[in-house]
């Protein structure tokens, strides 16, 4: 599989920095991984601190793939929250305390080969579209649900980011006119009602009116606690509740990706992320047939509907990729 | 102003095909309607009978414009439903009870000048674009509130049509779990909730529960005769049943723009149509405040929401632009 049209005789490294963990991969000239490493994050130590865990991660997979630093061409990392990829520069990332943070400039310092930086979902999103589960369409949303939802949109075979690049919000359109308040502080966002956090929520409110269920007593009430690993095992063995919030989980998702579909007309909708990957294929063709039922008509001729395949190393992927075909 | 790329000597037709009147314009090398014709569409007496009246249409305004034939380089036209733009074959138009008309060779047969078809909200879109509220910027939603509600993606730059052509179908993106059930069969539809039908229906519902309102009485309680200046009239003169309407039709707005922000985080969103057109500045601004209020807020940054400024002109300038720069 041949990524981008540069010379295909390069060695990429990708880089996925979270919230609570860096992991970095050296990618072959064919998009293969050939080693990974990782490391905790640590964000409270500050940013200094982080760049050089990253670039000591980044080292680590060179090493563990037995190849000379001077063979790697570039470097491409997915960060979270707002960035600007054409400067680096990350605006605003709540899940490691920064501001205004030159990303690209420090680790290019510290590393001394050409950094691109681009959003995590972006960068996923881009991964699924070159590696993944999009690859030979040109027209691909992604959408990853998690704690959050998030999205990611590659038209007419661009990643599209919008005019601010803060494109692919899709867990904030609204699919309801009132409801529990989203963390961005508005009621009927679509992540507020189908991602992990609403889910938690509905488990929650369900244990006040006494419901009972084998997911509340494994966490014993504290639906924090509750993971995507945890819905699924609620989901498979049959515990009622489980399925009763799922089955609602199942309607707003729909409505969702309904929205992107109506709007945007995809050859694809991508979906991933902890939720959709725990979940088995029953509750995903449970899905396929509600977005069916719900979407707008015209628009579904065509579309494909897809489970992302990269999982934890699509953003590696991607941001590997894009570096490389900069 | 200069149209697009090509010599700037060209005279271009456009023509907004609609599905109960034709409009022809010839534009001039600036982007200029040098004159207009005006003709009923009169679908009902066949595909043959509506070519040879736009055919005619277009002559009578190149007469007008005291314009020799020869003089007109090619011509655009904007039609309703779903069409193939790149082969002009009109797929279908229930307006106009149309099912795979091959457009663009009836007229280029009929008229003997290469012809562009385009489908006229994203030709409305290309004109405003081009020539109206979004001159200079490059990411544009345009959002088209009459009988329904149409939109057109402009990104990057260009029309995005989505991969079968069906891109900008923002009155079908769901703002509700529930509600009303839109002309498409789904319930929660944008376009069910705040475009006109979805008004008239709200005006039914109130006047079965004995409400009086000015803008009733006028249409004798037969609400499909409720058109866009009556609306705006009993806004304007205090109608209390039309605010109550109105300040709920706000809110459906200003969620289905907030949606159109959230995913695409356009530079512009301009907002056109017969329903937007014929309210008063008032409307407009109390609009503008409540996508303020509830749009998600980073997206918001940098974002203009402008009204529509080229009327009834918006889909042959459109579509006159595209043809040239074809």
């Amino acid at each position: 599989l041949e990524v981008g049209n540069e010379s295909g005789s390069e060695f990429v490294i990708g880089v996925d920095l979270g919230g609570t963990k860096i992991l970095a991969g050296v990618i072959d000239p064919t998009g293969g991984v050939l080693s990974r490493a990782k490391k905790k994050t640590r964000s409270e130590r500050g940013v200094e601190a982080v760049i050089d865990r990253i670039a000591r991660t980044v080292r680590r997979a060179v090493e563990k793939a037995e190849l000379d630093f001077d063979r790697v061409e570039r470097l491409g990392i997915g960060a979270p929250g707002a960035l600007d990829a054409a400067t680096g520069v990350v605006a605003e990332a709540p899940n490691l305390d920064w501001k205004d943070v030159p990303l690209k400039k420090l680790l290019e310092k510290h590393l001394g080969i050409p950094v691109t930086v681009e959003n995590d979902v972006n960068a996923g999103t881009w991964g699924e579209y070159r590696l993944g589960a999009g690859v030979g369409v040109r027209d691909l949303v992604g959408i990853f649900v998690g704690t959050g939802i998030g999205g990611g949109l590659v038209l007419d075979g661009r990643l599209y980011r919008g005019s601010q690049g803060k494109a692919g919000e899709i867990g904030h359109i609204k699919i309801a006119s009132s409801g529990p308040r989203c963390g961005c502080g508005q009621v009927g966002c679509f992540e507020a009602l189908a991602g992990r956090l609403a889910i938690q929520r509905m488990f929650k409110e369900a244990g006040k009116k006494g419901k009972e269920s084998s997911v509340l007593r494994a966490v014993e009430g504290d639906v924090s606690k509750i993971r995507s690993g945890a819905i699924a095992e609620g989901y498979t063995s049959g515990d009622k509740l489980t399925g009763k919030i799922l089955d609602e989980v199942i309607l707003r998702l729909a409505d969702g990706i309904a929205g992107a579909v109506a709007l945007l007309n995809p050859e694809m909708i991508v979906l991933g992320g902890g939720v959709i990957e725990a979940l088995p294929d029953e509750f995903f063709e449970d899905l396929l047939d509600k977005v069916g039922r719900r979407a707008f008509e015209p628009s579904l001729e065509g579309l494909q509907i897809k489970r992302a395949v990269l999982g934890d190393d699509a953003v590696l992927l991607g941001a590997a990729c894009i570096a490389r075909e900069q």
